[in-house]
């Protein structure tokens, strides 16, 4: 047996950060994992301090980040689990230094020019942020695992884009979408999307008893999905919802196809473009997913109801979008990068 | 001033008979309500040993169900929250009585062919089941108060279909949307909507934490929104969601538009077509309309956001199902009925 | 018929403050609410733009505050839904100008030297808060409602405090409580109570799917329970948890009894204190309130359960925290205040 | 290595099933166990049609019981999820195999006089069902272990007993309990804990933005508690009530002590009470814990507040009714009946 790799996780205060750091802690290829926090400076602290449901295990240190750090402690591969700004102007640094990177951010996600648009801020070194933009791999691996394998920079997808990727791909390759009359993505996601920040908007009395629709032909995983399924902005909407749960992505997604086909060719059509993926369960109709099924597990959930006419398909993807959507994704990630088994550590 | 109407209610264990109780309890047009039990024998019971909410007040007698007990108490006007069948079988007999009805049941809302095949029942007495079609009007006063104010039977539309025929219906009538692209509505409702009845689907821990979507181009609601948008089954998909949350009705529903438009011009065609219409909010944007702002009251709230294309049209579309989809909304019929502000007793 | 009474309102943004001046806008005795906000400069806002269930209904201008504007409007009766130190400071003014004052602060509830210490702030003007602490009167008209038909100024309850205090008050006045056994109200209440900023403690993800117990033996309410019911601070142990719902309050109260009682001497010890009060409701065992059955009300409900040995006894009391608890207290205090009945505009 | 042992489980469609299920398909030391259910004839059946979250892997076929087919398939440990009144019917016929059980039910919880009193049923072979009370073991590890380690029928604790039990056993053994003053457990749970039954209780509408008491002086889990604390039904109060959340429990737990004590004794009482015991997790003051703490994990946390005069305490006690309620102290109890550590295959 090989001896097992070293991994740090900067940013493990937030949802998606804490979700990584308990897989890790228990994945059996790993060492434990070492815990930063972005501030460079103080004290060692307990994360159970911040985490209560961790207390009395014998402590997680969180220990301030710093490069030299990573490198005494023999780091191989980074978790950055912090903003995108912050993303931008450190993986530079980290890959000099022959450490591989998986980023939960959207720094790398889109080609570069899009990006500065969209996330709407200034490199402080463009040369080297364009430079880590060609190696950055999207780390999908349903589509790209043999970059993935290979990468020095994953780039972790948005949690929306994952199930609205998912839900669309094997048709998109197939040709098998009519984009004349446009595809839409009627999305769905539980608080913790919205990340860890207390404000009016994830206060539990706006969120309860609510639903709302946001950020319609804007959000920022708007130009992943596009990218990554070949389509122009003026064929896709995607509206995203504020559900009143903690965690889950429900996305409904209406498709006209290019041509009359049966429920067993889409059926078909999804098994074989998912053949061996271990992460996505494809629904036989006329059973749709739920957001239970797949919370607090990796799966990206599929199903499908096809309209008698054989044109018209209405596509149900969910995700965990704290796992599938973020943590699970990323250490699927990294079992792809490592060689290993993509389901190892995430049973 | 003139007399009191008297009015009863035949269904009031439901959760929409309820509701429709307590407004008629406090509406000042009316006498106290008689309310009435399907069973045809036994004793008076009192509502509040179904409705704790309501004890202590003094009481409120539940009798048993009799046209002999309508015309005694000198009944002009009565609500039925029963189910449709039994709607089918006793509406014929009620006219005949002189008696209006509202009825909240899916019973008369569709064109007598396709109600049977929608429900799937024989009725007892066609010929008397057809008379009533062709007096029976679909209670949506906002696009038939005409018809609403001198009907014998006003049927009550369905909450889903409320919320997805004033979404759509300005934009019907002024010949705006692309009929060719198909038009989506995305419905999502609380748990009342499907009842009372405990079953595995209502059961809370099948409900929290989750979202599922059903019925999928076969939702009873589906003919009343065809009929009355004036759309073939092939131009609109409508999809229903279970939220997890008791009450409200969200539907984003996506147009296509006949040709490029300002927002402008579709904000003046919302406001234009609800012009004098109470029960109806046209939000300006960006501003969208979420499920907690219409609950708890009769109005339907409608905001919208427009591509920058001009040609495609996300609209939100909100009601508390037990109200403006429901109770509400047959008490706002009874008023237009009667002559009254359609807003009486309803703020 | 007398003229309308022209009321005020400071502080209409919080939860209490916009439930409050809801209730005030209806009210059949009252002219329209001066709506004010603290800020003592600055233009007219309208409410709809905090509270988007108010749009589209013609305006609700808020106005920023002076004590000019007040008597410019002919106001006679100011809510204040202010934090307690802003009341402390400006309530002396306020009366001055012969202006009567509802306060939903913390601020007058407690003789003076206590409060002092529970809330831990020093007055600007010592002597005039000392003046208006012996005119306040506990704004509890179940208890108080002689005191409260005159006062001056009406301090309004806690929401804790009144389900707890409505709950044991019979009970302790007639001499039924064995105090050296202590007395213990285990209370749970949603999550408006703890206020609309948004911490790390409101946050969705934080509440949902969780129970918390907070404050043990020091909660700010406990010493208005002492005082209240003549208990020391060793007699009683309160202890509240944040329910991972919007609104309502659930004690569950136990109490050693002095001597061994049936049911029926219990039932009629609560009938006889609170008969011809409207807002109390007693249930008849085994039947217990829960919360639902008083939201959206300005009703306390009190049930109980005796042990065999009918020398313990489990109470259980509920009110709506923002109505019984806050807004519909006020209004209820402003009816005994005006020589109304108590429950005018609050059905 | 030794060989894996055959274990199987009756009862899998229950929610305690199916998290015994899902722990048992990962436990380390274990054979894929063998699932059946109740009825005796039909065909094999496949537990994800029950459990959509098991799709897709691979299949568990779930067979009809019979004592042949256990001995087959050469279990030695038998579960059962299933009702009281089977399982003590069917327990003397296992154990005569010399199949060791678990059981989830209340049936053997009880000395046996009192056990018909609270269960109100009739043994089929009241003989049999002696010979089995002398031999079972309260299952509650923290208490029993060397019991529960050679116990052929270990009595799986119920869920609130759980909680109430461990909040409990350290002061009763160490006599600082004033038992004269009396003991309560004011106890909260999840919806979970009233079974998969849908009943209008169960209902969504019913549960959500609600609290509920139920079941005071008489619930079934109270005589546990009473038998493992050494108290008498006068010195225990124990109220349930249902939270609106899928599952969890808290109790809150009040205390008069013997004599007046330091924070710093009752948290070394607590702690050399469970040293070595892996699951439970003792909070230092002033942390309480929380129901999403131990939510989804064995844990049960336990912290707690002591009034300033040292003699009245309060007791915070959390559990997964499901896990350390349920299913995870039974896999514990598997565990210490194996001579494994206690906490495999729970982390």
């Amino acid at each position: 047996m090989t001896s097992k790799v070293k991994t740090a996780v900067l940013g493990v205060t937030g949802y998606a950060g804490f979700e990584l750091t308990r897989i890790l802690l228990r994945h059996p290829r790993l060492q434990k994992p070492l815990l930063l926090r972005r501030e460079e400076g103080g004290k060692t602290q307990d994360l159970a301090e911040t985490f209560p449901a961790l207390s009395c295990n014998g402590g997680y240190p969180l220990e301030p980040f710093s490069i030299e750090r990573l490198k005494k402690a023999g780091v191989s591969l980074l978790f950055l689990a912090t903003p995108h700004e912050l993303s931008r102007s450190l993986v530079p640094h980290i890959v000099r230094e022959g450490i591989r990177v998986i980023d939960l951010s959207g720094a790398w996600r889109l080609r570069e020019g899009e990006h500065r648009a969209v996330y709407g801020f200034e490199d402080h070194d463009p040369a080297a942020a364009d430079e880590i933009m060609k190696q950055a791999v999207y780390g999908l691996s349903e589509l790209h695992s043999n970059e993935v394998a290979t990468a020095s920079v994953v780039a972790n997808p948005g949690c929306y884009a994952t199930s609205v990727i998912l839900g669309l791909a094997p048709l998109a390759k197939a040709g098998l979408i009519d984009r004349s009359k446009g595809v839409i993505s009627d999305s769905k996601s539980g608080v913790s999307g919205a990340g860890k920040e207390a404000t009016s908007r994830t206060h539990f009395v706006s969120v309860a008893d609510n639903l709302s629709a946001y950020g319609v032909f804007k959000h920022r995983h708007f130009g992943e999905m596009l990218e990554q399924l070949g389509l122009s902005s003026e064929e896709l909407i995607f509206t995203p919802h504020l559900l009143p749960i903690p965690r889950g992505i429900l996305s409904t997604i209406y498709v006209h196809l290019a041509r009359a086909i049966t429920a067993a060719e889409v059926e078909s059509c999804y098994r074989s473009f998912y053949a061996g993926r271990h992460w996505v369960r494809v629904f036989a109709p006329p059973k749709l997913p739920e957001i239970q099924y797949s919370l607090y597990s990796n799966y990206c959930d599929i199903g499908f109801c096809l309209a008698d006419d054989g044109r018209r398909l209405v596509i149900v993807s969910c995700v965990d979008n704290l796992l599938k959507g973020a943590a699970g994704q990323a250490v699927q990630n990294m079992n792809v990068m490592c060689g290993w088994n993509e389901a190892e550590g995430l049973n």
